[in-house]
């Protein structure tokens, strides 16, 4: 199939070479001359704009932005997608984004007769190069079977998450959990050592029982807990703080226009920009718990 | 083997049982008249109190109590354990109390050539009745290797989490992660539903992603996720509220006494106390979630 | 003067009718017909939208709105003021939004020759009505020496707080501030009275003490403290709860893109998301202390 | 009067220095010979101990004891006042301890016929010295009536609370608010600053504005703002962090037994508690700005 490609950095990049890798032909952009040089290396066609690129005949478009804004802009601007693509044309959008800017979108694609989808992903840089992110997917049912073929052409899981906007409620959902459950396995593990206890024996206890959850048994924030993990490798790596921090910025600002309290997801995002600002945002946000360990 | 049990209640009472049907002798002891015919009914012996059960030529003691300062006055009092029991008689304390309280305990029992071991439970009424608690044991290896196959007629997993002290440790930072993952999935899945997303399909993404824990797999908070869970009868049953807001109040004393910063376990504490200061101390902890969801 | 004045709502009224008592000339614009009669009724005129009020031969615009949507659309929109007034004519934006949104159009405006303050207010309907209100304002000094006697018709405390924005700075500093501190009134005074406090006392003794504060001293949130404070008269009048919570949000909004943490600011903002969810926007915020007292 | 004075630390020395002054007579007791012998010097009377201290000829005993453990250990052990005291004779505890412990020793004294106070104070050392402490007094009327001549020899507010144990209560409610106060405005500061905002304007505004209090008034925690702050000596001097957690702590465990939410006293609690792990315990408490500002 002939996809049109927009944003090709750290997740784009390689979610792009993927659709190569499995014979779709492609067309690229991105602002980097490097990044799109890098496509064009390995087959991709490019052009000079989001324009040019929904006019190039592309059956499909797929972008991969950092925020809200780059979302708008691209749809929905004079030079922008929507005002240059064909009717019929399946567009998805791969960005983390609040629900409410997707809805917008989509639903200004909708009335054009663009069928359109939002796909956050979660995996990583490591899923994205692999093809193994899982993709949350907020549509129509036939947009989403309609995508779904290429979307498995970069990742393993694809789920259906309900209507337009959904999938970005589920990413934010889960990745608040996520930043809250990694503030408690930090606490809990501070705690239980300065107490006493061996942190692999803990991390063992915890595993075994009501306190377990992916931040204790796949990324422990405890240095030498488990050995492939960021905190046996000084942190580097994984999911950036910085990261963490947008998608919780994104969870307390969805929730604030659904007038929906979130407290412990708003404490934590706190605690994240509090470690931030000391200046450890690139550190893979299990790091957290330095803020609750004395300095060695 | 004969054994005497102190704390014939909710939880003592069942173990006890257990005791019997694995085949020991047992010298019980409770206030209530009634907790304690009901062992007598089915073969325990009684006394009329700590002092009297410590002469009765037990092997081993087991105790099961509310608070920090019922163990203390059982153990340390002048009608109590360690001033009546012989040299060598190995003593459990299965209460949840402060690892400071069971280290000074354990402490006195050392000191006078009784080992003792902190045995904290997890599993609750129904663990206790079906055997199959899991014990977090803090003590010596010698005490630990006497204490298991007692500990084996009472429950399934048996964990030595280290030296004195460490089961409440254990205990208490599992419990408090517990807390807060809870509230955290609560918080989680109002948000998603508000923002339009089925219950059923958002637990089912959270489950098979990062923010997956025994909070959203097992014991999910929103009405009709798991059929079987308490949230599906009206939060019955369960792990009382009041019961997670004790050991939330252990793990944030501990901390304190340890200088150790739990921020969000202190707010999650703090959400408990507040949901139980509107009257739902008694529903399972799960139905904090109705402190995120608009009154039906 | 001859002043245009957008937006006559519960401040924006009282406002308008101020000017018009100080002798100044007024056309006004309202998308409500009743809000609008009743100025024309005093003697001002009206016109049919932004771009004929800016039309209108006006030597200053004062507008008063409920978000910085509002504000963008009115100032920047095809039809709206700055495509439409005069070169020289001073604007004055005394709606409560971002400071950044505020920068954005004052910036817009200086580009094409217009004076640009933000001069939100507090104070109160009250205020408005008595023409006591504190404006806080943003902008160069020339524009606000401009605009003192202006404002001065309307309130009593003009302040300037620096450059463009500053005046939305202050007030969301300042209020996230009296948010915080009403809490932590509403939490010592529970606290003290179940601790066996009469609150008159307690009270007393806060507020000759370091815990004084504007919301312990002169809105008091426990009932019967200060006669004339809304706690002793069902919480009825004063500055509403969803009100508070506009303003937090606006503060941890700004304090996410200045990357600046605010962890209570952030808690007490959840803290009145809960109470609003449970039916109690429309009270007084200092209501807040019924989250933290038994129901009667 | 003959008075017995027991603790002569950073406290209680210059306050007992401000009784002879007054012209009492001491009999004095501290287990550092240092802090015994200054007072020596000055004309006071030593003892072996508290309960020969009891024994000396005292009308009243005064106390200032860093912790509910050693007012417990003295008033109540073996050795201690209680079995030694006359009755009749006065007790004063103006140690800060929970007001449980409090209202316990002070049913023990009265129970023995030994009216007693608890009369714990606030204005630090510098107020110790100036004899211008707060007393925060609970007890009877007629105890009150005896106590004041003696108190206002040491300070300059003496405030009756209620019965025994309120004084604890109006001091730790008090300093709850104040912690979670100076929390409040060092992050009102930072955040106005860090958006563009003079920090002496922004002062100004809000201590004319809603959100003043001691903490902005008195002890602005933005360095340069008050020239006679700690803020602007490196915040040395003044009410160290470690001794506001004392307090906090203090509130928040009597908020537990009274079941109590304390949202955001124990999240400001856990903020001075991150910080003083960070190593800056020693500082005064409105250092805690630095946890929300960039380091320069």
């Amino acid at each position: 199939m002939h996809i049109g490609f927009l944003g090709l950095g750290n997740m784009g990049g390689p979610m792009a070479r993927n659709l190569l890798k499995a014979g779709h032909t492609l067309t690229v952009f991105d602002p980097s001359p490097l990044a799109t040089a890098a496509l064009v290396e390995l087959g991709a066609r490019t052009t000079n704009g989001p324009a040019e690129l929904a006019r190039d005949g592309v059956a499909a478009i797929i972008t991969m932005l950092p925020t809200a804004a780059h979302v708008k802009d691209v749809y929905l601007g004079a030079e922008g997608l929507l005002a240059n693509v064909n009717r019929g044309v399946l567009l998805i959008d791969s960005s983390t984004i609040d629900p409410l800017s997707a809805r917008e979108v989509a639903k200004a694609a909708a009335a054009q007769g663009n069928p359109m989808l939002d796909a956050p992903v979660s995996g990583g840089t490591g899923g994205a190069a692999a093809g193994t992110l899982t993709f949350m997917v907020g549509g129509t049912d036939s947009a989403f079977d309609h995508a779904q073929p290429l979307l498995a052409a970069m990742g393993k899981n694809i789920v259906h998450c309900g209507a337009s906007g959904n999938g970005q409620v589920a990413k934010i959902a889960n990745n608040m959990l996520l930043g809250i459950s990694m503030v408690g396995v930090a606490e809990a593990m501070a705690l239980g050592v300065s107490l006493g206890m061996d942190a692999k024996v803990l991390a063992g206890i915890i595993n075994t029982s009501s306190g377990r959850c992916w931040s204790s048994e796949i990324n422990n924030p405890f240095p030498g807990v488990l050995e492939n993990a960021p905190a046996s490798r000084g942190y580097s790596g994984g999911f950036g703080t910085d990261l963490m921090l947008k998608d919780l910025g994104l969870a307390t600002e969805a929730a604030r226009h659904a007038k929906q309290p979130v407290v412990l997801g708003a404490a934590a995002q706190q605690l994240y920009q509090t470690f931030s600002l000391q200046g450890y945002g690139g550190l893979d946000f299990s790091a957290i718990i330095n803020l609750f360990r004395r300095e060695a």
